[in-house]
C-alpha cells in the first residue's frame, strides 16, 4: 500500500499541545496522530487509526487463540443492572450518567461485567455450556476527574474487555491463566517492557487481581519489586508485619511534657535530646494517629482515626484504594469542632489512666485502625490527648487495641517485601492490562447460575480482564519516542517506509514513486513525502511521524545512491538504488525479529 | 476457520421475541445473532458481530477505493459546535444530551458534520489541500422516539459516515459523484435490490441529496419511481403543477347554501347531485382549507393554513419532512378558540365579498400555504367562512392569492411524474444510504475558509454521506430470510458452511470433523454442528443459522455419500464422500459469482 503525504489528511505542529505532559501525548499529537475534542476526548487521524487498527488485530488474534470469542455490547446501557451491584452509585462522579426522552436513566458503559454476566444468563443453563470466554473490543467511557497525558488517561477510550465463565474455581484458575498467557503475548508483541504486579480489585471486588504495567517514567501507577520477584502495584503491596511481643517486657505508661510541640517531628527532636528523654522511652518509635472524615458513595459519612508510624505519611493512593469505593478526607477544623475531646497536635487511642480515647469502644466512638507495623507488644511515644503532653510506653494490647488494621502508609525504597524475597525498588508504570479472578459477586447480583453434574443450580464464577487499547498505543510512542518525535516497531508502525523525494529534478520524484511501488509489490506500507516542500520540512516531518525506515530519494540520486536511515538507531547508510529495495525489506525484516 | 456449535456462544430461540414486527428482526434474535438490551440497543453475539464486520470490511474498501481517508472521531462531543449550527437545539428529543462531573453540556453524536469540519479546519488552510474526503465507521447514537424492527431503526447504531471539503461547486460535484458511485459498489456487494431516489436534504440544510434505498416491503420509507427513470423518497416527490389558466375565463364567486354540511366530504356528495350543483360550478373541484399549530424547536408556535384539492389528504411524513425541524399539530379545538373567525367545516381563504380570511394579509395573519395544483385561473369550491354556506368559482389570482406554496398532499399511485416521465408507482424501502450537497453551511457556521489561488480567503463546500452499516445487516437479512429462518449470501454470511454430524455413530462426527478441516483449508469458514442432539435440531438450527452450503454428514456415510444443501434454493444433493469437498467448492463459488 502507498500513500503520499500531498494528500494524507495529517500536518505536523512547530510546537508543543500547551496541556503535554508526557512525551507520548506530546508527539502523537505534534505528529498528527491524533487531534483534542475536549478534556480527555481525541480523534484519530489517518496516521493514529492506523496504529490503533494495528494494536487492536493483535489483541483480536490472541484472544481468538485462547479460545476467547468476541462480541460487542452496547455502550448505552440501562441503570439497572448496574444498579443491581450497586455500581451505579459506586461509581460516583466517574460514571457519565444520563436520560432518555423517556425519562429513563442510562449510562455509558466504563466496563460490562453487569451486561455479560446477564448475556450469559440469557443463553446458557449448564455446566456443559461452561467454560466461555467472551471478549469485545469497544470504546469505554470513564468521567476521570483529572483526564491527562493524551491517550493515556482519556474520558472516551478502546478497551478490549473480555469475561470469562466457570463453573467451580479450578475452572477459574485456568481461564485466569489462559487470559494471562495471552496478555503475555499480546504485550511482547507490541514490545512493551513490562511486569505483572499484583494488584487490588477495587470497585470491581473479588479476590486475584494483577496488572500488567508497562515501565514508563512517566507512569501514573508506582509499583515495587524486589530482586527475588515480588512485584505489586504501590496500592497492593501488603507491610510485613513483625512478629508480637511480650507485652509483658514492655515498660510502663508515662507522661511526657511535650509544651508547644504538636507535631510528630517536634516530638522526635525532644526525645531525641538527653535531656527530656523520659523514662521507659527505650528508643520506642512515635505512633502517629490521623483523622479522616470518610464518606460512602451514599453520601453518608463516618470518621476514622488511624494510627501509624510517626517517620511514615499516609499514601493517598493506598488509603484511596483501600476504601473504595468510599473517599477520605483529612479532618477539616470543623470536623474537629464536632470531636472536643480529641486535643489537635496531641490525639492519642489512651489516656494516662487506661480510657480508651479511640475506637469504636472508645468515648468518642470513633474507628481506630492501625498500621501492620503497630502489633501486640510494641510499645509506642504517643498524644496524650491532654494539650502539650505525650505518652510513652504507650503498649499495644496493654494499653489499647485497634479496631483493626490498615495498611495505607507509604511504601519506601528498600523496604522489606513481604514475601521475604528481599528489599523492594520502586518504579513508576503505566497500566496496560489487568486480570481479576472476580469469583461469583456479579454471578449472585445477577443470579447467573447453572445446573451442574447432579442437577443442582450452582452459581458460576467469573473472571474479568482488560487492556487499554487506545493507551497501548500512547505506552509504546512513550517507550520509543526521542527529542526528535515518534519511533514506531515495525509491527505497530502505520507505514513500515518513508521515501522522501529531496529536491526539485522530476526524476527524483519518479524515482522515489518508483522504489515506493516496489516496497509496495513486497508487502510494505510506505509512505511517500512527494510534496513541494524543502529538504529540511521533509527530514524533521519524517523524525516526528516516526515510520521505522526512510529511503531518501535526493542529490544522491547522480551518482546513482539513495539513503536508507534506520529511524530507532539513527544510522544512516548509502545504497546503490539497485540495492535499495533489499536493503529496505532486509532491515525491515531485522527490525521484525 | 472452523467453528464448532458445542462451544459457539448461540442458542436459537424456538419463539419470535414479543416485539419483533419484521422478519428481519424475528431471526436475527432467534437465531442468535444479536440480543435486545434495552429500546432499540442491541448486543451483536458472535455469529452476528461476523456479519457486521464483513459489511464493514466490504464499506472499507469502497470508500478507501475513492481516496477517502479513514479517521474516528469521538461519540461524546461538547455542545458548542452543535450549537453554532443550531443542531443542539433543533434534533430536540432525538439527541442523548447529558452533562458531566464539571457541569459542561455534552452529547452522544448523532452525526458529525460539525466535528469534521472543525478538524480540517484545524489542519489546513489551502486550496491546495483539497479536494479531502474523511470517513469513519463508528457507533451513532439517536434517541428515536419509536425504535422499533429490531436493527432497522435503532438508537445505538453503526453507520459510515463521510464528509467531502471542496473549494467549489464542481469539485463537490465531484466528490458527490464519487460517493455515490463508492454507493453503488457496496449496495450491489452486499445483493441488495436498491433504489436511488431524489430526497428531501431535511434537517441537513443543502442542496443535492439522494437516497439509497433497499426495495423491502417492510421498508419505512415510501418511494415512487416512474418507468421512465424517475425516483423519489416521498418527502421528496415535487408534484407537477398545471399551467396556469386565464382568469377572465373563470365563474363568478357565488354563495352555495351547504347546511349541516361541514366536511368536504359531505360538499362532493352535495355538489354531485344535479339538484343543489350551483351556478358556476362547471366541475370545479373542491379547495379544502386545513389548519396546524406549527412549533419551532425554540418552542415558539405559529397557525399555518394549507389549501389543498380535496380529494387529497395531508401526508403526515411530507409535511414533517417540508417543515422540519418545526413540528405541526392539526389545529385543536382550543387553537380555534383563539380565532372565532374561522368557522370550523367551512373555513375559506376568502369571504364572498372578496375580502381575506386567511393569509398573511388577511383579518386573521395566518400564513396559508396552497397545494401546487392550486395555480392562478383554476377555480374551486370552498367554505365561505359561514356556517352552513360554501363558496363556488373561488378563482387563484382573482380572489385570493395564496402566501406560497406547501407541497405536503398524498402522493398517489398513477400520479404523474414532475419530469414528464409517466405515471408514478409507490413502493417500500429501507433507507441504506444517504448522499448530500452540504454546500457550505457548516463551513459558515464553523469558519472553514481556505486561501484560494488568488490568495482569497473563500468558504469550503461540503458534501456528507451516510451508510447505515448496522442496518445493512438487517437489510440484508429481510431480503434474504424465508418462513425458515436467515439466509446468507456467501459475502457476508458468518460461514460459509455449515457441516452437520447427524447421528451417534463416532465414525460421523470424524468424517464431519475431516470435511470440515478440508473446507477450511481451501480458505472456507466452517462451522461443525457437533452437539450431542437430534437430526431434526440441527436440521431446524442449521436452517435458522443460515449459512449458504449445509453439509449433512449422517445414514448416507454407509453407503459413502453426504448431502449437500443448497439454503437459499433448498435444493439438495447426494455426493460420494470423496466428491464431497469439491462439489462445497463450486456450490459456494456458484453463488459467489
Amino acid at each position: 500500500m502507498i500513500a503520499r503525504l500531498s494528500s494524507l489528511f495529517v500536518r505536523t505542529l512547530r510546537d508543543d499541545p500547551a496541556d503535554a505532559e508526557v512525551p507520548s501525548h506530546r508527539w502523537l499529537v505534534r505528529a498528527g496522530y491524533i487531534r483534542r475534542v475536549a478534556p480527555g476526548i481525541y480523534s484519530w487521524l489517518p496516521l493514529g487509526l492506523k496504529v490503533l487498527q494495528k494494536v487492536e488485530a493483535i489483541v483480536r488474534e490472541e484472544m481468538d487463540a485462547i479460545g476467547a470469542q468476541e462480541v460487542h455490547l452496547p455502550a448505552l446501557l440501562p441503570r439497572e443492572p448496574y444498579e443491581a451491584t450497586n455500581r451505579w452509585t459506586d461509581y460516583g462522579d466517574n460514571l457519565f450518567r444520563l436520560v432518555d426522552r423517556k425519562g429513563t436513566d442510562m449510562l455509558l458503559g466504563p466496563t460490562h461485567e453487569e451486561m455479560f454476566t446477564l448475556l450469559v444468563k440469557d443463553l446458557y443453563n449448564s455446566y456443559k455450556d461452561l467454560p466461555l470466554s467472551l471478549y469485545q473490543i469497544q470504546t469505554k467511557y470513564r468521567d476521570e476527574a483529572r483526564p491527562r497525558a493524551g491517550l493515556l488517561r482519556g474520558r472516551e477510550f478502546v478497551m478490549k474487555d473480555s469475561y470469562s465463565f466457570d463453573v467451580d474455581d479450578a475452572g477459574l484458575d485456568a481461564s485466569y491463566q489462559a487470559h494471562r498467557g495471552a496478555y503475555v503475548r499480546i504485550f511482547e508483541r507490541l514490545g512493551l517492557d513490562y511486569v505483572i504486579v499484583s494488584a487490588m480489585a477495587g470497585a470491581m471486588g473479588g479476590s486475584r487481581s494483577e496488572e500488567f504495567l508497562a515501565v514508563a517514567a512517566n507512569g501514573e501507577d508506582t509499583f515495587v519489586r524486589s530482586a527475588g520477584g515480588y512485584a505489586a502495584n504501590v496500592e497492593a503491596v501488603r507491610t510485613a508485619a513483625p512478629e508480637p511481643l511480650p507485652v509483658a517486657d514492655a515498660p510502663a505508661m508515662a507522661t511526657v511534657a511535650t509544651p508547644g510541640v504538636g507535631s510528630i517531628a517536634g516530638v522526635v527532636d525532644l526525645l531525641n535530646s538527653e535531656h527530656a528523654r523520659p523514662e521507659g522511652w527505650g528508643g520506642a518509635d512515635t505512633l502517629k494517629n490521623v483523622l479522616f472524615m470518610v464518606t460512602e458513595p451514599s453520601g453518608e459519612s463516618y470518621p476514622l482515626a488511624l494510627g501509624l508510624p510517626g517517620d511514615r505519611e499516609v499514601d493517598a493512593k493506598r488509603l484511596e484504594a483501600a476504601l473504595e469505593p468510599s473517599v477520605a478526607q483529612p479532618f477539616s477544623a470543623e470536623d474537629f469542632e464536632k470531636y472536643p475531646d480529641l486535643k489537635v497536635g496531641f490525639i492519642s487511642p489512651v489516656s494516662l489512666d487506661g480510657t480508651r480515647v479511640l475506637g469504636e469502644e472508645s468515648a468518642t466512638g470513633i474507628r481506630y485502625l492501625t498500621d501492620p507495623r503497630v502489633v501486640e507488644g510494641t510499645h509506642w511515644v504517643t498524644g496524650a490527648n491532654v494539650v502539650d503532653e505525650h505518652l510513652s510506653g504507650v503498649t499495644v494490647g496493654r494499653d489499647f487495641t485497634a479496631d483493626g488494621v490498615l495498611d495505607v502508609a507509604e511504601v519506601r525504597e528498600g523496604d522489606p517485601a513481604p514475601d521475604g524475597s528481599g528489599p523492594m525498588t520502586l518504579a513508576r508504570g503505566i497500566e496496560m492490562g489487568h486480570i481479576f479472578q472476580l469469583g461469583r459477586r456479579y454471578a449472585e447480583a445477577m443470579g447467573l447460575k447453572v445446573l451442574d453434574q447432579n442437577g443442582k443450580l450452582v452459581t458460576v464464577t467469573m473472571g474479568s480482564y482488560g487492556v487499554g487499547v487506545s493507551r497501548a498505543v500512547a505506552a509504546v510512542a512513550e517507550a520509543t519516542a526521542d527529542d526528535k518525535g515518534l519511533s514506531w516497531p515495525v509491527t505497530l508502525a502505520p507505514y513500515q517506509v518513508q521515501v522522501l523525494a529531496t529536491g526539485k529534478d522530476p526524476s527524483i520524484f519518479e524515482e522515489a514513486e518508483r522504489i515506493a511501488s516496489e516496497l509496495s509489490a513486497k508487502g510494505l506500507d510506505v509512505l511517500v513525502d512527494d510534496r513541494k516542500a524543502s529538504p529540511g520540512v521533509k527530514f524533521a516531518d519524517a523524525e516526528i511521524m516516526g515510520m521505522p525506515v526512510t529511503v531518501v530519494v535526493g542529490r544522491g540520486l547522480a551518482d546513482g545512491v539513495v539513503e536508507i536511515r534506520n529511524r530507532a538507531t539513527g544510522e544512516r547508510n548509502e545504497v546503490a538504488l539497485a540495492q535499495a529495495v533489499r536493503a529496505v525489506e532486509e532491515l525491515v525484516g531485522a527490525k521484525r525479529s
